[in-house]
């Protein structure tokens, strides 16, 4: 079952059952453990006619606890550098909702390290850790800024992204 | 091979191949048919610091296409319809890139329709429908507005979901 | 009088009367011509908790107005080229609302052209043309990309701007 | 002398001589003392193309701070209260950038508390709150969120307005 097959009785905050059959490939993972967190406040606007945290909006934080990473930690120069992280495919599942002003904690780490590219595993929390919120999936190629070919991920940056592998 | 196992010599843009082993559960469907288009130009802060339009903008984009059928055709009424639309699951293949000042055309078919969800295949191409840039799923549970809970789709806005299904 | 001394029996929508003490320096222009227009299709997440488009995207709806017409006629180069427009003073009168799915009107001219600057007024109506919904003014100086020290305005660029200064 | 009066050898970032025969209207109130702050960390996708945030984030900065201190001290409901601020008017002067992944502090105070409105002085600081970057200001009106028409602010939301007009 994957949620487009939800029936009355299931549905987003009906507990871990809708998920039972869920399709692996974008299945959560079951290990709530991150070796790296950031909180991130909700803004106004974050907010839609709904009430909640629109659904595009957990992209924009999944792409901010990864770059923040990567800028902080990972020497990434978004400006001059000669290297750029392209997303090639994202996804999320959503099983519970946020609201302004709630503070969440996302949680990243990497899943999987190859020679140009990565693809994060990211949990986004509400603020104790210990409620999950949705569950996003990120890959990035990195790239030569100019020429858009992928390049090798080498020194402080692979550093880094491994330092994302390890648990905690 | 999945995207975040991708070579040098590979990448976005690099085309087809890189996507033959790609899983599956996010292959993105072979046939470019759509039984509805809309055009949506982009704006000046959708480019990000890479110059292009970024990733999660184009949730923005398929949140758009959809909801405005749903609207135009389905007879939702957001603002105090007793039925709301919530986002369970999505997720997104990026093959290129689009950049402001690009209006671009999405292509949106239901792939599935339940008792009280449906799936969005959705993709987006430059103006002129032939070349893909970004391909995305994305579901809904239809809910009652103050419980949350899943409701049966039913009566004009089943019969606007059906008419996604429809081959042109 | 300005909004902040709105007392009951004026608002949002309330007509003319509101803004008959209006501050001159924020003072909509009485003359509603322009000698350019932009159609902008508002988006589902444009929409805030309130059901009307937020605030803050009617800037965006500015900065898109005025950058296509920098991009397509001015030649600006907004990725690679040595001169890009900051802004440095930006405002907005709102007097009605916008709403999802609606499409609007960007109206835009130039009221001040000086060496390396320019203040545009922006006006926001429905797609008809006739019922304005907010007016801005918006001010760009020009720059040196690297030093961000202002450059003199010349070129296709001024001719541009010109062109905006001319009553249709 | 207005921004957009500017000559080659001012700009942003070339000081306050810059600002000597602003506008009163828009001018910066020259004491930078607010009651309240909130710490606001950017994201990646406020990033424009030029490497720093765009002219419109600063409006979210705003609303942010604003319907923060409504929500958490003023009462404000944004789901199902009988009252909604709605802004009539909005601007901001900017003297220098943000940029991902700067946390910023944003002073707010209320400069006029009316009968059914509000304007309010919005300082955006780096967040030592030394280094002004963007001054702004802001007017709700307060309104029955069916009628639409302005209502009297009471009782424990202005108080809250109350407090943000005290000197710390």
């Amino acid at each position: 079952m994957t949620a487009a097959d939800a029936d009355p009785g299931s549905g987003p905050g009906a507990g871990p059952d809708r998920d039972s059959d869920r399709d692996p490939a974008t299945a959560p993972a079951t290990d709530p453990v991150y070796p790296h967190w950031t909180e991130i406040p909700t803004r106004w606007a974050d907010n839609d006619v709904y009430g909640h945290v629109n659904n595009t909006v957990h992209y924009a934080f999944m792409d901010t606890a990864i770059n923040t990473w990567l800028v902080e930690r990972g020497g990434l120069d978004f400006r001059d550098g000669p290297v750029v992280g392209l997303c090639v495919e994202s996804s999320c599942v959503y099983t519970a909702e946020f609201a302004f002003p709630d503070v969440l904690a996302a949680g990243i780490r990497v899943g999987h390290l190859g020679n140009s590219s990565v693809r994060y595993e990211i949990g986004l929390y509400r603020s104790d850790r210990s409620t999950l919120v949705a569950e996003g999936r990120f890959a990035h190629v990195f790239c030569d800024r100019r020429t858009r070919r992928p390049v090798r991920i080498d020194g402080k940056l692979r550093a880094a992204l491994e330092e994302l592998r390890r648990k905690p």
